[in-house]
């Protein structure tokens, strides 16, 4: 629109006359006069209305589309911040909502119904600042990831989605008829990502990951976004760590840098990065210390518990190295897929780790095998056929280099970092056993 | 690994000792001698073997991966560019390959197979210099775009793939078994789009399609990328054109920055973009100059044939403009979707453009509908069911203001720039009625 400004715009336009348009967020509408809060994509002001203006807004809905036009004022605020409204002189509605919204989204406490009722309605509730505000650090996440991937010269890849039937078992596999033939949706991007690494040697790409599992929980989705990473000709696992963790600061630097507004409406901060390297600590020893300091025996399991993971990352490691981040290394073979690199010094047990951050497993990764013969060996030794696999094995027949990778879910992070309760809140648009729409 | 250098660092390091690694792009062996070309992710480096080394290579492969240590020394060459090789003191042989490959990947005139066989070796055939560079060009087109948009400040968001079932018809939706329920997956992000447009004004982001389309052509793809934008608060087409065409700008800017070595491995050149902005036609107008210039009378079309584009975008533009690119504005609303707005002043017509590029058709656009009795209106004139789109129109029911879009087909721009033959040499996993492997 010619001549408009954004709402945050209005700071530098005291006394002068401008035109703002947006969304009515809210009205109080005194017949003799009024005032309506105005949402752009900038952020929300406050407009005073004339007894004229009032009855433009007779019949009409909180998100209906206006413009105003008028003189910006410095207004007093109780909180001492300043703030501006604008005197309208002109008003102008431009798409007239008629209809009652089918939930409230202009409360400074955010909405008031449950998370079913909000993901319904995702086509409005979505507009809702406290909402809108997680997204902008998604994307703003995103960006931080691809910057920094970029800056290390590594090749963006686009991962396919279709792929042929699952023969390696799989009920967790979606099935689709395709043209007479079954087809599946990828779980993962594994193959093309180590396909890619055989040409560009360090590929990275946004994936997308689906899971026909029947679980509804706050931590189950059937469709989400993986941030890939793989790398070749590396001779350990520490070169995948400090990627791992300079990608991870890449990505919380962004978030602060562009999304203060975002973190403040959302009344949050972000996890603790600290200083020093996030420490490296190997499982049995992660298990031991969790042993010595609550009590916890879990020292004969192979894995960490949601417990464990949360002591970790949110007491040892900000208390003893000043973070929030931990590497987790030394994974059992029976907990890691058959590509994992088993490690030469300590049979049973992979070049693996898990990045544990702010309370839960963040990202996952390790070194691969590389060897032709090895991997087909692994896949027999995991209780599976080789024939299977043959579009993988492939790849090692033909020659890779060693080499290894990670993946960091999309969602998990924006929803760890922003404390969401549910994994739902950090998906657009979420699916689960009950949700396809919108 | 510790102390390589990269092929291309070799103009450095003349006359010094590196260690390089890579892959055996060919051998010659005359036993009391021989030669390795090794290739890496920057280029292509001849090593000169000594006898011993030769025996290393005894019944080992193309693409076996090793690392050579040796000194850098200038190379005659006979076209007159300095070239540089390896005088190897020492090979190592990191992952043999012992099976012969399935296709020929070192030829400097490509890969000699057709185009069935290239992709049936996808896992090897990509890492052949002339299609590893097609991949190159791709990420950067990507990267062009983004850096583009987030420069606006615009917000990317991430599209869903599944969805409810699709009441609007649609035998060329792929249909799934979703727990029972019957799933699609999405065939554009316009309704996503518009959901996010109504929510930061300007977003962009890169889309799925799938369509479950019989047709087995060059141009044809059942999964394919879309490069997405969708902008609020606009008062005229125009503004979209300005936003596309600035895109195309930094997308081909991009890769002319990044990728000067892929475009002389691909030996092509860009399109001209020209100094001047691209032409803007009316669909009309275009098929009467057409007309009169070429003799052939398709004024009665509602569409521009594939000859008709190509004339435009590659004669009368660059003649006329000096340029390949081309906006044709002014569709008829029987070629166009039902949220295409139409246009106040020409009943029948659409405020809605195609950007011809380069001999075909690159980006579809224009304004949308806004007003939801407008919107539930054009549903039933074009014969739908409003009913059947009530997600859709809820979005317009509770306020959008005046707003447009386009989409660009990622795997089409990049076969167009690079004038490949077929869509699939420009998609690094083509999917399609015979294909989803790998």
């Amino acid at each position: 629109m010619q001549n408009r400004i954004l709402v945050k715009e209005c700071a530098s336009h005291v006394a002068k006359s401008v035109t703002v348009a947006g969304w009515l967020h809210r009205l109080r509408n005194f017949s003799k006069f009024g005032f309506a809060l105005l949402r752009d994509r900038s952020g929300i002001v406050q407009i005073v209305l004339t007894a004229e203006h009032c009855q433009l807004f007779q019949g009409l809905q909180n998100e209906t589309i206006f413009s105003a036009t008028g003189v910006v004022v410095q207004k007093p605020s109780r909180s001492g911040a300043i703030e501006y409204e604008i005197q309208a002189d002109t008003i102008q509605i431009i798409s007239p909502v008629t209809h009652q919204l089918p939930i409230e989204i202009n409360k400074p406490e955010g909405i008031d119904a449950n998370l079913d009722t909000i993901l319904d309605n995702r086509v409005v509730s979505v507009r809702a600042p406290q909402i809108r505000a997680i997204f902008r650090v998604q994307a703003a996440l995103l960006k931080g990831y691809r910057t920094y991937m970029d800056a290390q010269g590594f090749t963006e890849c686009m991962f396919p989605i279709l792929a042929g039937a699952a023969s390696e078992g799989g009920s967790e596999f979606f099935k689709l008829d395709y043209f007479g033939r079954t087809a599946t949706l990828t779980q993962s991007a594994q193959l093309y990502k180590q396909i890619m690494m055989a040409v560009y040697e360090g590929v990275y790409g946004i994936s997308y990951s689906f899971r026909a599992e029947k679980f509804s929980t706050s931590r189950h989705l059937t469709e989400f976004n993986q941030l890939e990473f793989e790398l070749g000709f590396i001779e350990s696992q520490e070169e995948l760590l400090i990627h791992a963790e300079r990608a991870i600061r890449s990505m919380l630097r962004m978030v602060e840098e562009e999304c203060k507004e975002e973190l403040n409406t959302l009344q949050t901060t972000l996890p603790l990065l600290g200083e020093n390297a996030f420490p490296r600590i190997d499982l049995s020893e992660a298990l031991q210390i969790y042993k010595d300091d609550t009590g916890i025996d879990e020292t004969n399991e192979p894995d960490l518990s949601p417990a464990a993971e949360r002591w970790l990352s949110t007491e040892w490691a900000p208390q003893h190295h000043g973070t929030s981040f931990v590497f987790v290394t030394g994974w059992p073979e029976i907990k890691r897929p058959f590509y994992a690199l088993p490690d030469p010094t300590r049979p049973g047990y992979t070049v693996t780790f898990d990045l544990i951050g702010n309370g839960s497993e963040l990202a996952s990764g390790g070194l691969r095998i590389s060897n032709y013969e090895q991997q087909i060996e692994r896949i027999i030794k995991k209780g599976l056929d080789p024939s299977d696999f043959n579009d993988y094995t492939m790849l090692h027949k033909y020659g890779i280099p060693p080499e290894g990778g990670f993946g960091l879910g999309l969602q998990r992070l924006t929803q760890n970092i922003l404390k969401l309760s549910n994994i739902k809140e950090a998906t657009l648009f979420p699916r689960d056993v009950q949700r396809l729409c919108p």
